[in-house]
């Protein structure tokens, strides 16, 4: 298997980086091949803007999900973009590994999303969820959070961290047809004891070693909505049909 | 009333800028002052970094929102975080205006969240939701979107527009004890005639000028959760005692 690890993090010794450290000698030791965008060490750019094309289809007027398409079609995309659009081909698993910053990505990591998962490539009209352009890959959230687990789940004071999930595991990896696999959460991390950091640096390689066993999550099927993306009203007898 | 306007777009001539023009006469003709933080034409820096601090509590390893906290107190934080920290302080009302990327918000303004919420004032323990450290302002969101009303709601295609928001609605806006008033959505906006466009305009401007009349969202109160934010069984006796 052919791995892309994601990584960011603005600490070059944090539990973050311990986590990507070990995921890549445990994809290694079980013989698969690893690559590692280290977002902060590369000093990668996060803002999507008419400079990420060297040509466009429209030069007075800026579409960028348009110029993507276009960009990527003539190979006229920002070298750093169509670097990591190479890897994402490549990559049979990809592997997000942050520190989680107001219920989302650190923006270094956000900007990877907006300026890599290109549309064309990725998506584009129906091409989305169980149709999406990265169909047979599958995505793995490897996170770190401040909050303890009792302040995620129904009736806790942040809510369900699912939920709180939902536009990074639905909304970019599902909608591009990335397989979905269950995120790996290290809680508490900044206060942490070591036994404890080691622990669950621990429970992550298991996680990583059992990949195969995981059940993916589920997300919409296109198979469910008509042409215009409204729901089938018997989708099961109008594709029978 | 002060009004921030925190705005990001890669095109100038963008429905998202229409927005921000619309919403600036708006407001200054209501009598209420405004400025206006134009990330893409300011080249603002959304990567939070050790660059961000001129003194450390800790210069061998870097915990961002420890940093945060000891810079804010030390006048050390980086000069263009504390000039958003300045106006976010002069601030009754903070507008934030931009297109949705990947059901959040563009890295650029992803990251003016990551370093200009700065722990210390914005929150801190348990200094958040209705006890976080910008109560008695308010936010809204004003942004746009490529989908259509009908791609949104219960069991459809996207699903719910209020579940992709909370991450930005509850984790970074109500955490930090600000009042959310109801999102001003712009649907389909890169497909729109223009007549719809003007017509979605003017819904602004009277969402805008409707602002007194409009119910905040809800969300957590701390009062509900004890010393460990673990849920208070009986919330209401408790604060009787």
């Amino acid at each position: 298997m052919n791995v892309l690890i994601v990584f960011a993090h603005n600490e070059p010794r944090s539990f973050n980086a311990a986590m990507k450290d070990l995921s890549v000698n445990t994809l290694e030791a079980a013989g698969h091949a690893v690559q590692v965008s280290d977002l902060y060490a590369m000093g990668f750019n996060p803002v999507a803007s008419a400079a990420d094309f060297s040509e466009r289809a429209n030069p007075d007027y800026l579409v960028y999900a348009l110029e993507q398409r276009h960009a990527y079609g003539k190979g006229a995309l920002a070298p750093d973009i169509a670097a990591e659009v190479d890897k994402v081909k490549w990559a049979d698993l990809i592997i997000f590994n942050f520190p989680i910053y107001w219920y989302g990505m650190p923006a270094i990591m956000k900007g990877w999303i907006d300026r890599v998962f290109i549309s064309g490539l990725c998506y584009g009209g129906r091409r989305i969820y169980d149709r999406g352009g990265l169909k047979g890959k599958s995505a793995l959230l490897a996170i770190s959070l401040g909050g303890q687990a009792h302040m995620f789940g129904p009736g806790a004071v942040h809510g369900e961290l699912e939920v709180m999930l939902q536009p990074i595991l639905r909304g970019m990896l599902a909608y591009v047809g990335l397989r979905v696999l269950p995120p790996y959460v290290a809680y508490h991390v900044p206060y942490l004891e070591e036994a404890e950091r080691r622990s669950i640096l621990e429970g992550y390689g298991l996680h990583l070693q059992g990949l195969d066993q995981l059940e993916a999550l589920r997300f919409p099927s296109l198979d469910d909505f008509d042409e215009t993306l409204r729901p089938c009203v018997n989708a099961a007898s109008t594709a029978a049909r």
